[in-house]
């Protein structure tokens, strides 16, 4: 089954918007074994869409569209999809009282444009939107598929997940494929590549090898008959991984660092707390994306400068002495942290992400600090110089050692 | 003039990497007027790769190609135009000696599957790429342009920079192009569109909403034949959309909400202490994105239970009686953060982003607080549900209350 997709908004061509969903479905394609082979981004015109739609008709088992389903007029999927199909719109009652019940629950009464997202053509069939007032479009004629999904990642995401990945899964029941990914930090793409590489060869599982923020991923993708048939191809390939870098090996598949120090922090039913400078908030911020993390995230304290640091029990006589970006200032403030937060486990990130004559280290060095138990330790980071990289760098780097220390 | 860019690598379908050549053209084409028309992503496959030249060929007069001018086998963009114009390609033997002269300088001999970077066909000359192997090919046949660029933006950037915008603006020498951006916050996209909906009629200069994360964006762009022209054009829209909704306009063109706080604050001489529970650290990990933020921003105390609250300040009477997400609790926490943190401008976000008994208010609700002078104020911000996009949407209304604030 070969695949095409379409993300539709005039948005997209003037550079206002990047195109992320397309990506999201090119990724999710192959791993139902889809061979995705064209995609166009297309403005609110209605003859240049129209055209676009049409060739991929034409040429394309399925053709997956995203955008174009609000309630505007420059909003215009469904009524090209309609004029390539030859097909008319019309009304559907039990689509618009529910569309009204929308409305009526935010306390608005509903415009009359979005009527609109309350028709259907005689091929199509709605696929649910919970997330948004725009339903999709299931359209399916002489053993061809068209998919309209919305343009917000959010909505897109929700019903590829929930509704389409599945029923497109049944229409190729006798083809598994099973995906694995192991999440590295610590080593570059290249020496990796050069540790592992005649895997790369391996055509079933293939292998592939992706920079990410969190390291570098390797992706493991087997095809076979059956789930079972595919994980056993993925395990030799997983062996030898394994066996020449799992000292690097952080976490896998849907893992973040993130997640598994939520995971071990509860299983140690201890509570965490956070002093930064370098991050100058994300790490926080970035653990507050975890459900559930007040569980165990006390909070961090965000120190501008050392008379912070100094406010927050960090001694002024250690700052002077070694600088904020050194061993014994993150040591020291991982402490206070832990102190100051009233936590089990404390965890800084010291040192300045912008130039300053304050720090004694150069710019992109940073000193990440652990108290955990009677233990207090420090790793050191050097980061490239672009600060929002550099600071999720920075992130990154202190959580994938905090899962090391909690999980040794 | 209107354009189609393509973009091709098989990788760029499987959604390993994620497209962002073709966003940066599309912003870079606007700004010389010239219209974008289609975006296609393409593997490297031989049929179907050529099939997409063709039709942009037939149908565009400038074709913008990324990618596919390495090396290897599956590099075939320069193979693809020759055989869409049917002409031969040979190997040039200054563009050869250049070549092997830049393996000469990394100290190896040059592989002989890169000769076909020094080939051309009659209608192309080369593009310089000071800062990789592959020149880029200028094909111009039948007034029609072919423009093939490296795929690796570093590269891409560099060419279309130094080399192809001159070129291409050359060709349109009596056209001036301005762009004006207004950013809103607090009003939605439907409501503004209804404000302000006669001035989406204008064809010159054309007016596009664009709903962003930190607010609505209204973009007008200009044509005429010179910048003054073009400025002069837009002055009109301007009046009218600051008459209609210039309450809500908080900034423009390259303004974020964290420079204009950073400006405000400097200008003032003043210094920022934030706590923050419902953003966690997001509000403060934003402001350290702009650059000298150290001047103004003491820092932040990120607060994640009630504890911790009460340790940095806030009564625990208060925060029982009322609630995190108060009125009353948000104002005594901006107070509390000023004094905590030493500063003289003191912001809160108070209230859950992630469900939670101990929280009074329904989830995505929060208050942010302020203690500027002699003032304490609040105001109240009911988002929607997503975390991430919640948290955003909270540390932009508490920055752009501030402005408000700064400014008034």
């Amino acid at each position: 089954m070969h695949a095409e997709v379409i993300s539709i908004g005039t948005e997209l061509l003037m550079g206002e918007l990047v195109d992320t969903n397309s990506s999201y479905l090119g990724s999710e394609l192959a791993k139902l074994g889809i061979d995705l082979r064209w995609v166009s981004k297309v403005g609110d015109d209605f003859d240049r869409l129209k055209g676009v739609i049409d060739q991929a008709w034409r040429r394309s088992d399925v053709t997956l569209t995203t955008g174009g389903l609000g309630p505007t007029s420059d909003d215009m999927t469904r009524e090209t999809i309609a004029a390539v199909l030859g097909e008319e719109m019309t009304v559907q009652e039990d689509l618009l009282e529910h569309l009204k019940g929308l409305f009526a629950g935010r306390g608005t009464p509903m415009p009359s444009t979005n009527i609109k997202q309350a028709t259907l053509i005689p091929s199509a069939v709605t696929i649910d939107n919970p997330v948004g007032t725009a339903p999709g479009w299931w359209v399916e004629k002489d053993s061809r598929l068209i998919i309209a999904m919305p343009g917000p990642p959010r909505e897109l995401d929700r019903m590829w997940t929930h509704e389409v990945s599945h029923q497109l899964r049944e229409r190729n029941p006798n083809v598994a494929i099973v995906t694995r990914t192991f999440k590295t930090f610590g080593i570059s793409e290249g020496g990796l590549n050069e540790m592992i590489a005649p895997l790369f060869e391996s055509e079933n599982p293939v292998l592939g090898i992706y920079s990410k923020v969190d390291g570098i991923h390797l992706r493991a993708i087997a095809t076979a008959r059956t789930d079972i048939e595919a994980r056993e191809l993925i395990g030799p390939m997983e062996a030898e991984i394994r066996g020449a870098v799992g000292d690097s090996i952080w976490g896998e598949d849907e893992e973040t660092p993130e997640s598994q120090v939520a995971t071990l922090m509860k299983k140690r039913g201890q509570s965490l707390g956070i002093m930064e400078s370098f991050t100058g908030g994300l790490l926080a911020s970035n653990l507050a994306e975890v459900p559930g993390h007040r569980e165990f995230l006390r909070g961090s304290i965000v120190a501008g400068s050392r008379d912070v640091l100094q406010g927050m029990g960090v001694h002024r006589e250690l700052i002077d002495r070694f600088g904020e970006a050194s061993p014994e200032i993150a040591e020291a403030t991982a402490l206070a942290a832990r102190e100051q937060l009233g936590a089990d486990v404390g965890v800084s990130v010291t040192g300045l992400s912008t130039g300053s004559e304050e720090s004694g280290a150069p710019l992109g060095t940073c000193y990440t600090g652990f108290a955990v138990g009677d233990d207090t330790s420090s790793v050191a980071g050097h980061y490239p110089t672009r600060r929002l990289r550099l600071r999720g760098r920075a992130a990154t780097h202190a959580l994938v050692e905090l899962i090391r220390l909690l999980s040794g």
